[in-house]
């Protein structure tokens, strides 16, 4: 009988969710599962894959109660050797007070919901599935692991805007995110990178939202996304960086508001924006349109400025790591940013790069590059476990 | 008998102007007085320097009518053998469409106030002194010198936010300004670094307001400020870069409004806002309180990510140059900047920089670093006397 752990990360109409067999001590956990229902709210559909048959259907309703419930019926029926100890969340944020992940209470979680307006898209449909299987399983152990947490390791003056001191001191401060997946990649470093693992290193997990990080011995020193999710890198479409006078200037002379702004910026901005064709990175590669390459241009552009600013944080550059489902397959991207960081002593491997490395830097780059998956399921399962059996399991790899 | 001209750079409460002598053609115009009227509206001031002799009186108007009449009769009394033959304007933005210099009529300063929202707080009083000088000297030929026209030579994709393309088309895009800095300081790279001049070169014009600026063969590759005065640097009283999900944040959970949030970011923020205690460089540097200390560290903390982001949108760097008020005179600030830049080869000489240098990078720097003192006056009289004798003047030192 093998005891397993769920893994959860639920978006506003999306969950997606993995299952890991808890090894013996000392051993990481084992994918056993992985699956996504989508279309909650409107053609809902869930898939599950696993090695010993996965399921593939649509549903007949798309609210979380049903959604999980099926999960769960799955997890309880598939397989009568396996049983449930614990569910593990992904939650974006955990405000000034969270950052290593904990056990969920009512208690905390009210804490969570509290932090709402700090990440207004994404925390409240984290915080669905916590409340409805505390509901449906009440005595099952749940644990919420913070995309902010592996940033509370930076610098005081890194997280900090010239606002004034009451406002930083109420929480309106730096706090970036991807947080699992840039710890999950830290604790990769020595693998691919042997004794410079615990140098200067910089990150960038580019996906459907982007952005970089700043390591130094294994721990974040600063990265490219601040109070919100906005900020930064250019992504599929979000904005990134802009400077506050275009919002002034939107609300004053077209008469924008909150809710406006927050549509223009979240979701009508970034790779869709600029090439009016679509935020999807595959989408814009293939596309022959001067617009579509422009936006790929720009998404490169400012990752080749951000690299710069992130090199100062930390005095210099020991390894370049790409990430993410752009990071991992996109090879023009990778190579555009490489082209512009020659500066830095980074040479391309180009025939490496096409196959997706992992390292994709030449023999004689000063600076080696690679190209990591990354697992955010896996660092979930990691901590959950952790969390559950602190005095044993979790630090396997780290 | 010689031929004057004035120069002027108006804002909300002041007006400081400089008289210069248009000396032979190829031959820079030299500076006869320089002087402020402040206190503009409430308890105006005058005050003029000049070899020959000035004045420091309080006056009676602090209209701007006023004010001119007054300094014009100055220049028509105090010295029988002066004509004044123009007069050029700092005017913070031409928008698209103006960059160089450009004598005025009623039809391109209709234009020019056309870009008021683009820049609230400086364009509209940047044209005042426009309209009174026409009124009362119809036939003096004015020039217009745009803080933006030096960054004309930016590559597209640093001038573009990653917003939807109609936005960008309206001219929603990056500027830039302080380049009537820039472009003096540029002029004066062959001086400083001979054949270095044409290469890359990194500016930090650091004052009240804050940039800084990539300059490459002597052109402006990509600077700090974007679409407003408020982004990039932390300033005496605005926030430089935030991320605008705090703007979205403040909006919905404090219900600030355009006027609210653009008194926060362009007069309760910077040095200010941090330290709680002033936006002056040299209060803070006095001042023993650990707040202070933070909005100093801070301001130093964002010139060093700057700089590396500058460095990568130039490929490298040959030198670094400060400037402005806290550039030219704060030792403590410029000695903060270099001791995080030793990653691009840079080292302190600290006896030079406790003098202001001019050179203050030891022998073993990598990368000089020189302290030269701007001159935005001789910019914009250079400017006009080659909009009104084209043919023969102001390239003089380019």
């Amino acid at each position: 009988m093998s005891e397993v752990i769920l893994t959860l990360n639920a978006g506003s109409t999306s969950l997606k969710f993995s299952l890991f067999a808890a090894g013996p001590d000392g051993v990481d956990p084992t994918a056993l599962a992985d699956g996504e229902a989508d279309g909650l709210g409107d053609a809902p559909h869930l898939k599950i894959s696993a090695a010993s048959g996965g399921i593939d259907t649509a549903l007949e309703s798309g609210n979380y109660e049903a959604v999980l419930a099926r999960v769960l019926d799955w997890i309880e029926t598939h397989d009568s050797g396996m049983t449930l100890i614990g569910a593990g969340h992904r939650i974006v944020h955990g405000g000034p007070e969270f950052a290593a992940p904990v056990r969920l209470s009512k208690a905390i979680t009210r804490k969570l919901a509290a932090l709402n307006p700090l990440a207004p898209l994404h925390q409240p449909h984290n915080l669905v599935p916590v409340r409805v299987l505390s509901a449906s399983h009440p005595h099952l152990p749940q644990v919420a692991c913070f995309d902010t947490g592996f940033h509370a390791s930076n610098a005081p003056l890194s997280t900090r805007y010239a606002i004034p001191r009451e406002m930083h001191d109420a929480g309106i401060r730096r706090y970036g995110f991807h947080g699992l997946s840039y710890e999950y990649i830290a604790s990769t470093l020595p693998e691919y990178l042997g004794a410079k693992a615990n140098g200067r290193v910089v990150v960038a997990h580019l996906g459907g939202g982007a952005s970089m990080c700043a390591i130094r011995e294994g721990r974040s020193v600063a990265s490219s996304m601040g109070f919100s999710a906005i900020d930064g890198l250019v992504m599929a479409t979000r904005s990134g960086a802009i400077d506050p006078g275009v919002l002034l200037y939107l609300m004053s002379e077209r008469g924008m508001d909150e809710t406006a702004l927050s549509d223009l910026l979240y979701r009508r901005s970034g790779l869709l924006g600029v090439s009016g064709i679509s935020g999807d990175m595959r989408t814009l590669l293939a596309s022959p349109s001067p617009e579509a390459r422009e936006a790929v241009d720009l998404f490169i552009y400012r990752i080749r400025r951000e690299l710069g600013s992130l090199v100062a944080a930390l005095g210099g550059l020991d390894a370049l790591i790409f990430t993410g489902g752009i990071g991992e397959h996109a090879a023009p991207v990778r190579e555009g940013v490489c082209a512009g960081a020659q500066w830095l002593g980074i040479r391309l491997d180009e025939t490496a790069n096409q196959t997706d490395g992992p390292r994709i830097s030449d023999g004689d780059s000063a600076v080696p590059v690679f190209v990591i998956p990354t697992n955010e399921d896996l660092m979930i399962a990691r901590h959950t476990l952790h969390v559950l059996r602190p005095a044993v399991v979790g630090r396997a790899r780290q």
